[in-house]
């Protein structure tokens, strides 16, 4: 497993939380795959998985934990210690990250910079040249990647993206205005052959040219951005205004947070990009135009205790008006954590399986799901089951 | 269609909105059977619908409808004047209930007694015979019953309640203890072989008895207490749970309310029947036992403006516990109405189809379904959109 | 009493209470005046006041209500009936409105332009004429004008505010750049001694040089932007933290409302001048500064039906954090109308007993109050109350 | 400083953030002693703060904050190991408590029974030697004796509450039936003339006789029952209706909460006394009978951090309503140990100077304050700052 973004708070949770499961000192609660659903399934035990990353800042696992320990007050200071030295160990296997055109904000808040000067070809040969290193140490199968790092602002359209001849006549030209971060680390997967799980809303990660290698290496993708709070929530309750048939007129969100992710947020051409994912579901599900809104603020005392305040105005029978509001106070690391482990575990199991492109079966992970039908949260997860169902089936046979 | 409980505010709402649809004065939101789902079934227009009842208390349905709007602020003014012709002449249908059994509370809020003298089997008959004459009179294929009549205070499970040949014997011998008002509604349906509702949680009027009558004379029936507002929420969202794997400690709930409804519930015996059918759906729906709480309160200053506070506290990845709480605040009558008349509509379709018996198809609607498998509001959705969809395949042929 | 701004949805409901409470069809709830602390003072009764003023909108005062009654639902129709021909009688003292500088949105909401190719003093004159025409009229002692006109956008300090010189020098010179239409209505009143009531946040109003006129002319005046919702609970609230020594870390606001107001407060140059009074007081009154925000977004469905929610995270004892919401569910005209009574009949008073100037003991009813000393609403209310007292006994002797 | 109740929560946290304070390690966060309000005035140092108490529990205070740490996060372990050995010294001044007539789930929580076959006049003479005996050891000029014991059943009241005489009566002939645990140490204070602080509801401490005994002996008392969480928001906010003239028609409240506090008050007695004093104020600040509830919810999973709904419907202008609601969520120890630690300050204050009988002025700190005149929060806190400024005048000279 492979982590871009490695020393960011959800990384951190995700190493130190599977370690602590396969020492036996925490439970698996929150992953999906390990409960019925996963049962006679051929999936990477959680003790089986080996860490890696690439990442801007210098620092370890272990120091990143204490500090979000000393933030939140999550990741319990006794379990640090006692995995101290797992963490020390698997730091090693990180490397330090690419960072390109990845606006003012990003570079600020990673204190980072590309630091070495080289061409884009060279940068996408380097993270190409760790990977395989860390396959090869490791002797693994395979390395499923996950993208972690902050959103980017939205790269905006080229003729470079839409076919995998023109991306990579742009990489030799070292073209960096079609080119983020996430651009990079994405072609480094596809051009491998990995998997690639898209955790966040950057739109420079999918782009058609690196779909269409990800297609040609026959490797597996998913994506995109981890729905864990207000949405998570939005897309369980909107099905049921439909089921009643009761009309939706507004339907404001707002949410508060600090961390380092607020705080990219804040930027507002981060924060386009977050937004527009958010925001599209509501017509979806509903099946109509609404007033919606989603506010995201930069809250710097709450790190990452997250905290959403929704209100949905609604008309009922005779034109009566009713309303709803819920407030969610989640931690966003903590909540998103186990959906990484569940998407590598079901990542690895479509290479297996010789499955590649676009899984749309993981929908219901995803605030933006590629290529799915639905955001209704329920439907998703009957298509997740029957998935499973299904494969779990032949693997009986 | 027949309405225990007649000039009850939710009664008077379907009776008011029905209208009000049928002469083009509003919309049919809320009404499923009006939306996509409903095309292409035989089902019975809004506007052939006619209406009667029972009910306790002296008075018309335009004289409930002011009151209600005096009291609530729900439906208008102008709709009422410009309908009190229909409902001055609808409200000839309505016929003096019966009050048998029915506990100290509703019989001071109904103002009511069970006035003559007449023994069981006599108001048995006379409840029929206003059945019969209401169907005579307007020339109607069937009436669809349904009980909106207060919460009753639980009936203790008897002998008499298990067969027919019992019941029928303990209504001759005239013994009360046994039989509650809703149960003389309930026969009275099965007797004549007509539709039936349950529409509340009293436990009296489905017992196996009279189930076996409706299975004897060819009548569906469908219930029970229907799922309008807090419940609503509750199984909509404790699926998202389950899906993420979040363990919920705590779902602590508090309902406040006024009105004649919440005069009743106030009674803790007609409270605990309430609180009963609201508190099983989650365990069910999470697959284990966790601490919860369902409160009702007399608010009287808010009339049927009920408002319900949930409070949800769980845990995730590596035990770390987070909250969600939802705030909904709707209007009881106006949420319930719409469900009365999607229900007398499919339970007049099922009677149409020669369908008997309990209508598991119609489990969404229920806060305690009958023979129902869950309490997941999409699974039980689905079931309805299955069973919709099934029939219409079949008219299309 | 001579509203600007007379068909609004406060100033109606104004106009409309204060008729209902003088035919005896409503309590006077609300009016402050009209409890113990207004007791043994000569105020203005409520019966004894006759309206007019300024609108841009053509229209009357019945068919106002009549749209709050249907956007609303307050202002009960029986009530507007009763009333409707003091209503309409009324209605003739209102006179066309000035429009000068104030903005697009405010220009396409009133859908109103200003008209005549008037020069600024010719309006200035005309207004002042209109004033004077209604006291001869209705044979008044004074007339106390309101201010109750949308929020302007923040008018730029010029040195033509300076003076009352400069600024009589700039209206003669035709200058409206440096004039709104809230100053030539403060200025009207300024000009003959009329008391005033500054109810919005528009800056254009009380400029030095209409303050120096109101002290040359011996008028008192009242502002500014009346306190009603979220800023009167947190004037109310925040004192506590201060008392227990709660660190307030952050406190964020969000308010959303439909109606004409929210319109243009959509508009970011109106939003940002309602703002500004609404962030100021946290800092005084806790001591020091904190991260805070103030959301206003216009919901249509809302209409008047304001509801804010405000999320507060504070600090305790060995550095623990807390946090408080609060959701106010509040309509702004109906919580605005007793306020705007309760001042005139003080801005009456202090008329009668020849005070002049800011009225510093009515900063209670003010987001923003004029050379007051605090923000705290209970400090603020011993002031109102140390004056009512002072006065009564005065007038007991 | 002598706690009653010494390895509870709250005393606990006192004794940790005392010393935490003391040696520099935690801010004074919360003591409002500390603040300028204290500024000028001969306040014991609280490093100078010397602890002892009574206690039915075996263990000691670094055990104690242990525990807490691992059910609630509060305490952070760093603090705890730091401050380890000063707790273990401390916790040598612990003396075994007294059970009286405790009631059943007290006793089943604390574990405890009266072990000893002692009388009540052996078992009063054994707590009074403790106090003595740590007042030498330590060279104390006065200890100041806390009551922080778990919520009693109400007393029922008696002919030997009235007088001391009777008082000691009946102790002299053992009737337990007449006196509580925190009888027997309200009289020991009373009895060696130290300050007496009574933070719990329990009426049984504070009776006329014990009074009578702290008048004789010279010794000032404080009480009752701290004012931290819903009932300190309450207090805050319902002047603000008054202020408004708003109508409260129903004040609704809901507590949750977990911890051994939580238990013990799911007991319905015990719960009874709490909702007493926390269900008072309302009537007495807004000047009229309204509809009101508090409800008390044990939640496990809650521990110490206490979620209160509160509801609040309210009447404005033309009988229109609206409301309001606000969510607290605060940890019960946190909010009372700065409370404890002022009150012991003030006390102590009040001791050198001479006061004796019930503080009138230190009203702000309880939810039922003795001889107090209001519970409006902002007039208590008046009258402390009054004191306070008094007494700084005289210093000062």
């Amino acid at each position: 497993m492979w982590l871009f973004g490695a020393y960011g708070g959800l990384a951190t949770t995700v190493v130190l939380g599977a370690r602590a499961i396969a020492r036996g000192l925490a439970q698996p609660q929150g992953i999906v795959t390990e409960t019925d659903l996963g049962r006679g399934l051929p999936l990477a035990p959680i003790d089986s998985l080996v860490f890696g990353g690439h990442e801007m800042r210098s620092g370890d696992w272990a120091k990143s934990a204490r500090e979000i320990h000393a933030d939140n007050g999550t990741l319990p200071l006794p379990l640090i210690e006692a995995l101290a030295k797992d963490l020390k160990q698997l730091s090693k296997n990180v490397r330090p990250g690419a960072l390109v055109n990845a606006g003012a904000t990003i570079e600020r808040v990673t204190g980072g910079r590309r630091g070495a000067q080289r061409t884009l070809r060279q940068e996408a040969d380097r993270l190409q040249a760790d990977l395989r290193a860390f396959q090869q140490k490791h002797k693994l199968d395979r390395v499923v990647c996950v993208n972690l790092t902050s959103t980017e602002p939205d790269l905006p359209a080229s003729p470079a993206h839409r076919t995998l001849t023109a991306f990579e006549k742009a990489i030799d030209k070292n073209d960096s205005r079609v080119v983020r971060s996430s651009s990079l680390y994405a072609y480094a997967a596809a051009k491998l052959g990995f998997p690639f799980v898209h955790f966040t809303p950057s739109n420079g990660a999918l782009l058609p040219a690196i779909r269409e290698l990800f297609e040609q290496n026959g490797a597996p993708y998913a994506g995109m951005d981890g729905k864990t709070g207000e949405t998570l929530v939005k897309s369980a309750l909107a099905p049921m205004f439909k089921i009643r048939d009761l009309r939706v007129l507004s339907w404001q969100g707002y949410n508060i947070l600090g961390d380092r992710d607020g705080a990219v947020l804040a930027d507002s051409d981060n924060k386009q990009a977050k937004i527009a994912t958010k925001d599209a579901l509501l017509p979806q599900i509903l099946g109509y135009p609404l007033h919606s809104h989603v506010g995201i603020d930069y809250v710097p005392s709450l790190h990452d205790h997250k905290t959403a305040w929704d209100f949905v105005h609604f008309e009922g029978f005779l034109g009566h008006r009713m309303s709803m509001q819920f407030v969610w106070q989640g931690c966003d690391a903590i909540l998103a954590a186990p959906l990484v482990l569940d998407l590598v575990r079901w990542c690895d199991l479509a290479s297996q399986l010789g499955e590649k492109g676009g899984m749309k079966h993981l929908a219901c992970y995803f605030k933006k799901p590629i290529e799915a039908s639905t955001h209704d949260l329920h439907a998703q997860w009957r298509e997740l089951v029957d998935y499973a169902n299904a494969h779990r089936d032949k693997f009986r046979r």
